[in-house]
């Protein structure tokens, strides 16, 4: 017998036919014994419903409010997940974030969980009952109602594993699992039976967008072994854990790709101390994410003169009419030269720890791309990851040249 | 400045921009330079729609997560309500029946109020903010959500209007007040502009629904004077409170009419006791509410044999098939003769705490009834009411008649 948590998100719970169809997915895991807690989202669409009447009522809701009005999306998936698991004849208790002990600094649609009191959650688990709970919501010490932002639920869902000790703790969603490529995009792709917490962060930050890097963290913080899976067919997915020895056998463990981006450069910026920290910090003040950012030495054949420099940014295409803004202001004032921009890139990355251990990685990946003939605009590496910036047009055989490069179609079985 | 508690019904809050009509309200009062605590239902149709959902997922939804489903209604309208007021500028701060510090027992779907702890209300009301409180909801001393049943949005307004000693609660809903007749069945129907709780819960137990007794009984229980008035339009409404000197000189204060009414007399029961007590036992534990009872001596020459006697008693015509199972298992064990049920009847009430002091009451009714050849069925009668059943087609014109022969169409001006 085991304790494990499991987490269905919005799509999962998206009607009542998909309610009871979780609920029977619960009762057949309750059938062999393991005491269970599930951590769900609100029903697909409903939080957008919310937030679509908060818009009707006002020009600017406050965040207060917003948690008030979006607490009641999960509210309601637990009370008829609990429904549909006692029409089945299992004893099931809902109970919010509050209920269970989830308490929230204030920051009110982006809290952070402050600690867990899982004594409600005990109790209800040693009478018996599957245990529900409202994902993406908590309350302060005060007792006001809190949301965690995006990526919430699975948050929830992790951190009460923690905090119960759960053996397990299943993230399902609507894909079987992490996969060395999208196999939309490379039809030879395989799912990875075991990821490290490192290599799962770098391929969420590159565009396999499963789960959000704030729960991966926190998994590898508190150590929660936590495998993702599919909550439309009974496939076995993927083990996310810390890495162990056998892991680095596998020098990559997959490919991913970021599409829709945009490249900046501010050619010719003085260089001297303080220009770059100036330009991103008015960029993420502006509430900008910034991807890769590259700044080579200065070099007067380059065209620049010598004291001068080149910054590189990508970014996502959207936030390009806003960062244009902060960045023509900038430049002005720092006398940069000229801003060049461009769309229609895509970010190709490589993961794997055990690329830190093996040599010619790199090598290997600007091999693969040169055979099919693709460009390469940009480089940035992490000790485990190495990330290219080529032609979107050029990006899906790009992947899968340096997915077969690196032998990921026959690496697994 | 006084400190009013305002409720709002479901039809006041039904769509995003009757929400905002109702922010404007609130707005208009709190111009006026007073303290404002406002309650709210669920905006008209969630409720049903929540209960659809509980539907479609159990075919039997237990108590406690329907509460946990349905609080999810008004929490969502006081968010919206709270929005809406600070898009005018105006603060305010929603909470939950829980955050309001309502304490009910554990009775789920029709949990009673045990306290009411309004420590956050005064603390939200004193930083100058307008509170807004989920109504029909509470929590038990364990934390576990409840719902108050019927009438509960009312419920929760004057228990709170009580617990922070408001000078004022107003019950918005869509009449005006509580008028003298349905005035769309007498034309000449007035508002009354002052009741009495007594007077107020006989009309509302007779047909005249603008309040649950419930909350009317809790007001009377603990003083609080309460108005019952339009939120669609400026009109004062209609006091509510403790009967005064000047309340005893109108003899009559209205007439009510109760339609959909059936009438069951199980003829030649056994005169013995304890024969009555199983009767109404077994009709309230199938959950059936009876309305009048009258049960006459016995007499030889009404054909029933000395020692024998007749019970009649109305309910609602809905209820009749689940009642007639009871009464027929009932009558054959009790050695009844006959079952006689008539539908097609209403009750016609007329109500008036003068009618203690002033004899004639009864008879003037019966001489209203007999002038436009009304036949009367069935007499009961309490200290401030008399209550006749009739024919269901003539009690319209019954009750015209009745409140021409009172004077009630040019007693208030």
């Amino acid at each position: 017998m085991s304790l494990i948590v499991q987490k269905y998100g919005g799509t999962s719970v998206g009607n009542p036919e998909r309610i009871r169809n979780v609920a029977a997915r619960v009762a057949q895991w309750r059938d062999q014994g393991h005491q269970l807690v599930i951590v769900v989202s609100a029903m697909s669409g409903v939080t957008d419903g919310l937030l679509k009447l908060a818009k009707q009522v006002s020009a600017e809701p406050r965040d207060r409010e917003l948690d008030m009005l979006l607490a009641t999306g999960e509210q309601t998936t637990i009370a008829l997940l609990a429904m549909a698991l006692q029409d089945r004849g299992i004893p099931a208790v809902s109970l919010t974030g509050a209920q269970a002990g989830i308490v929230t600094d204030g920051v009110h649609t982006k809290a952070k969980i402050s600690n867990i009191t899982p004594a409600a959650v005990k109790k209800f688990l040693q009478d018996g009952s599957v245990v529900i709970i409202a994902g993406f919501q908590g309350q302060t010490a005060e007792g006001q109602i809190t949301t965690l932002g995006r990526g919430g639920s699975d948050l929830t869902a992790i951190a009460i594993a923690s905090a119960i000790k759960a053996d397990l703790c299943q993230i399902y969603t609507d894909v079987d699992g992490v996969y060395t490529a999208d196999p939309r995009i490379v039809p030879t792709a395989r799912k990875i039976p075991e990821i490290s917490y490192d290599e799962m962060l770098e391929m969420a930050s590159s565009g396999s967008k499963v789960m959000q890097s704030r729960s991966v963290e926190f998994a590898k913080k508190f150590g929660v072994i936590f495998e993702v899976r599919s909550s439309f067919n009974d496939n076995e997915g993927t083990i996310v854990k810390a890495e162990t020895k056998s892991m680095e056998q596998v020098v990559v463990r997959g490919v991913s790709i970021e599409k829709n981006q945009a490249k900046v450069t501010i050619a010719g910026v003085p260089d001297k101390p303080g220009v770059a920290a100036r330009l991103f910090s008015s960029i993420a003040d502006a509430h900008i994410n910034v991807d890769m950012i590259v700044q080579n030495v200065s070099l007067p054949a380059n065209g620049a003169t010598l004291g001068h420099t080149d910054i590189t940014f990508t970014l996502n295409k959207d936030d390009l009419p806003k960062a244009r803004k902060v960045i023509d202001a900038l430049a002005t004032e720092s006398g940069a030269k000229e801003i060049l921009v461009q769309e229609g890139i895509a970010k190709l990355s490589v993961v794997g720890i055990g690329m830190r251990s093996h040599s010619g990685v790199a090598a290997t990946l600007f091999t693969a791309l040169s055979e099919v003939g693709v460009n390469i605009q940009m480089i940035s590496t992490s000790e485990i990851k190495i990330a290219v910036v080529v032609d979107e047009v050029r990006a899906a055989e790009a992947m899968q040249a340096a997915h077969d490069k690196f032998g990921l179609s026959t690496l697994l079985k």
